[in-house]
């Protein structure tokens, strides 16, 4: 039976992360969770953001759950850098899966765009490009700073993300991939890119493809988000993307993520893609959606796909039954889901 | 008198700018314009992209008036590189200006801003950052193939953009100004941008200020861009954010654009944001807002204020008049414009 490592975090991450444990439980009873002390709270008690030790215990696991990690009082790029990061380079998961729905009872921000019309998958790489961390600075705070940040891409790195992205496609309805870059600017690693993808799209005759550059993609997926299936792209155009692939689909409340390493030989990690919301934490009544979505994406990822499909099922019947603007309850929502899971 | 350069180009743009010329004569009588013949036609006919002679004629204008250049048939990136890119950098155009407003009379594809709510402006750097054609690639075409790309930033480069930006907002109403990068990630040039947009901010006391990372300012241009004054980002940010601005606020087809050397010691260019679009090129149908606002920037920069403000009036009037879906003819639209400027 699977082992999960759970990472409940800080704000509302133990409080959404709960009703994900409980849907899962409902979908696949015995599924092992241990859970792992790591953040904001971690960090000022300790001083301590991913001790080598936490390292190798998390490294045992099959997969691991995360809530939320975060908090004011940490300085800026801590916890992104020396956990989120060090965790998707440790563990080698350069699949960073996003998809974006406009489901059925949730109203997204734009006027033209109908619930059920838009469905697509974000992979974005996630090992590479300018997260590699290489750059420096030199004759720093002078007039004569200069600061540069490296993009490192290679074919290995490139060319596995992109394999990744096409069988994704051919698991889905419409089978097309739309390649994202710069490569008008960014040439060199514009080129590799393009004949990476060249090369895979070559192999899938079954599969349409489409490139555009990221500006253009920034504005279509305003215009006309429905136009995308499955889009791969590098590391920091994704980031880009997918945040406003969660915009224009109802916000980041609802938008689910996993950081995968698909042949499984480390542990693939699950995350809603809102923060800590330090706000509304303790309260009871953080949307627990994004972290049950994100759940989904482990089951599906551990092979369990029918258990996966039953719980985005449920997140559709919940979402369906919603009215605009109505308070909810964080417990509430999360029992309402196992329940529709296991119906 | 101005001296201006006239650039055409290549599909609509000599019918756009034709409007853009009618309008500045009608505001300002007496402008010198010499037309330059670049872009698709010159390469195909000559192979020429920007032959130098043409480039030191150009340094001896005021300011280009650029309509559009590309086409299908030429291969991605000459022309970008070779022209538009070419001239930011060779005329050391730092400040690359792309106001967005929600104009009465535009139905935005946001559900919840209503016409008028929108009105910010992009400070863009335009000759530093990715933009810079620093990379390389070794072992291309084998499976050991890397590509890099790298962020060339100043202290010079970032700290005169900025101040560009504080001076735009001390000119504006609201006088806020957005840093948008990612700091948590590109530490390096993230610090270099921060620590000199603190300095600049301390010398503006009566500037409200705010960062944000590129994937929330994202996220927020879809969410809420009535909460953006004056946004200030690097060149790739600005490139990919200008196009969310655009999309937001009706499309790249009323979009425009400047890329300023505020000193004046080389002319700065402005040109509408959208392309050649040779599927309508021809027809008398393309909508020369985009242009005519490009040429109210051109005027604003060289001093005329008052003629650049008579020209966006012009501009708000002829929205606020149109029927959505109406057709619209090209020269007819100039003519209005060119009536309600001088009206
Ligand atoms: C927290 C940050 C480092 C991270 C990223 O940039 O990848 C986040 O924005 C995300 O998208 O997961
Ligand atoms: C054509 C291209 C090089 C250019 C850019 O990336 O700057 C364009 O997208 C723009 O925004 O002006």
């Amino acid at each position: 039976m699977a082992r999960i490592a759970v990472v409940a975090g800080d704000g509302i991450g133990p409080e959404v992360v709960g009703q994900a444990r409980k849907v899962i439980d409902a979908v696949l009873p015995g599924v092992e969770a241990t859970g792992y002390d790591l953040g904001a709270a971690r960090y000022h008690r300790t001083g301590e953001v991913l001790p080598d030790s936490v390292l190798d215990e998390l490294a045992g696991h099959d997969a691991i759950l995360l809530g939320a990690v975060g908090d004011p009082t940490v300085p800026p790029g801590v916890l992104e850098r020396g956990l989120l990061l060090k965790l998707r380079f440790a563990f080698d998961q350069y699949v960073n899966l996003r998809p974006s729905r406009l489901w059925p009872g949730i109203a997204g921000p734009l006027a033209a765009v109908k619930p059920g019309e838009v469905d697509l998958v974000v992979v974005r790489e996630g090992t590479e490009g300018l997260y590699a961390g290489a750059g420096g600075s030199l004759h720093r705070n002078t007039p004569a700073e200069v600061a540069t940040e490296e993009s490192l891409n290679t074919r290995h790195g490139v060319e596995r993300v992109i394999r990744d992205a096409f069988a994704r496609a051919r698991r889905r309805e419409r089978r097309k991939v739309t390649l994202v870059h710069k490569t008008n600017v960014l040439t060199h690693a514009g080129s590799l890119w393009a004949r990476a993808f060249e090369a895979v799209a070559a192999e899938h005759p079954d599969v349409t493809t489409e490139y555009q550059h990221v500006d253009a993609a920034a504005m279509f997926l305003v215009t006309n988000p429905q136009r995308y299936d499955v889009v791969v792209t590098d590391n920091l155009f994704g980031d880009i993307l997918t945040d406003i692939a969660a915009a224009v689909t109802g916000g980041i409340g609802l938008a689910a993520s996993g950081s995968i390493n698909p042949e499984g030989r480390y542990p693939s990690m699950f995350e809603p893609v809102h923060g800590s919301a330090p706000d509304i934490a303790g309260k009871g009544v953080a949307d627990p959606v994004a972290a049950v979505l994100s759940a989904a994406l482990l089951l599906d990822q551990l092979g369990h796909v029918e258990a996966a499909a039953r719980v985005t099922a449920a997140v559709a019947t919940e979402l369906a039954g919603r009215t605009p603007g109505a308070p909810l309850r964080t417990e509430e929502v999360g029992d309402r889901l196992a329940g529709y899971a296991v119906a």
